[in-house]
């Protein structure tokens, strides 16, 4: 941890850190009841922001060093580049081997199909830790508690909401994510 | 016209039928001031709900008949089925050859990236024909005439909007359209 903190300090800045030791306590506290290993827990939320660097040149320039192959999508949206740079990140500079760890990394922005209990565990408390307010934030948090599946779907739906207001492009990712759970519900598998 | 009127009349029904002028008389409107051939604009636009049985075991059964092999969005939400249908039978049973017709009449619920203008001009008319009525709707008509592609985009977050208030699939298509023209527009590339 104290490796991990001093990587964020130096590079990404205390706000990142801050917020890092927030999506840690949520996860820790949400995955309690999910039956996961706490390590794995741990690993994930300390790191799933390990790739943000805000400075955008700098950020290509890593993604580029790891043969991150942007698609058009990445490109016009960077903020999607930070998980899977962040995966590559913490399997090279963290020794992160595990593929469960490595994706809940990868996949935290956007959600994807067939996520594992860890992943979504990442995603969700990535989108609710105590900071984070906006119009719907509440009903997210409630759900997440419940029914976590649920609550991605609100989840994703509200940055879709977001990102129609804003002009901005939409993540495939996050559409296969939505309708993958709904198909779920709807058949009551997890 | 004489032949597609006597099929709509016997498959799908008068309602149906009339909506189809509806989207013609939009279609040659709108498509006025695009330079497109007529002939294809009235082919395109009488053939794009020619696949819109709302019998479902006959819509399903029609859609094996061709060999349409139906993804998992399609299968939960059937709606979609009709345009990839259409343009088979159009195919098969109106002799249309040209693809840009067959691609109008397929793309013409979802839309889908590199549009051509005939396949815009349906998937809006479509949308916007007189009797089309629901909230936002009027700024999509007035778009349309002045930037087909702005209303497109319009068009699909309204979809989408609609898709999320009653927990829908979304259409990974619609997405891919959406952000094609976004990135279009940024651009300043039609």
């Amino acid at each position: 941890m104290e490796d991990i903190k001093k990587y964020f300090l130096k590079n990404l800045g205390e706000k990142r850190w801050n917020h890092t030791l927030r999506v840690l306590d949520t996860a820790l506290e949400l995955g309690s009841t999910h039956g996961i290993n706490k390590e794995k827990i741990r690993k994930a939320a300390l790191l799933h922001d390990c790739g943000k660097f805000t400075d955008k040149s700098k950020l290509l320039k890593k993604a580029g060093s790891f043969d991150i192959i942007l698609d058009e999508i990445m490109t016009n949206n960077t903020d999607l580049i930070h998980g899977p740079l962040g995966a590559r990140i913490a399997k090279k500079e963290f020794g992160i081997e595990d593929p469960d760890i490595l994706n809940a990394i990868e996949f935290h922005t956007t959600a994807r199909k067939n996520m594992s209990i860890l992943e979504k565990l990442i995603f969700i408390a990535d989108f609710i830790e105590p900071e984070r307010q906006f119009k719907g934030i509440e009903e997210v948090r409630t759900t997440a508690y419940k029914d976590i599946d649920r609550a991605i779907i609100l989840a994703i739906d509200l940055t879709i909401d977001f990102l129609i207001l804003k002009d901005k492009l939409i993540s495939l990712d996050a559409i296969n994510a939505r309708n993958d759970l709904i198909i779920r519900l709807w058949k009551g598998v997890n």
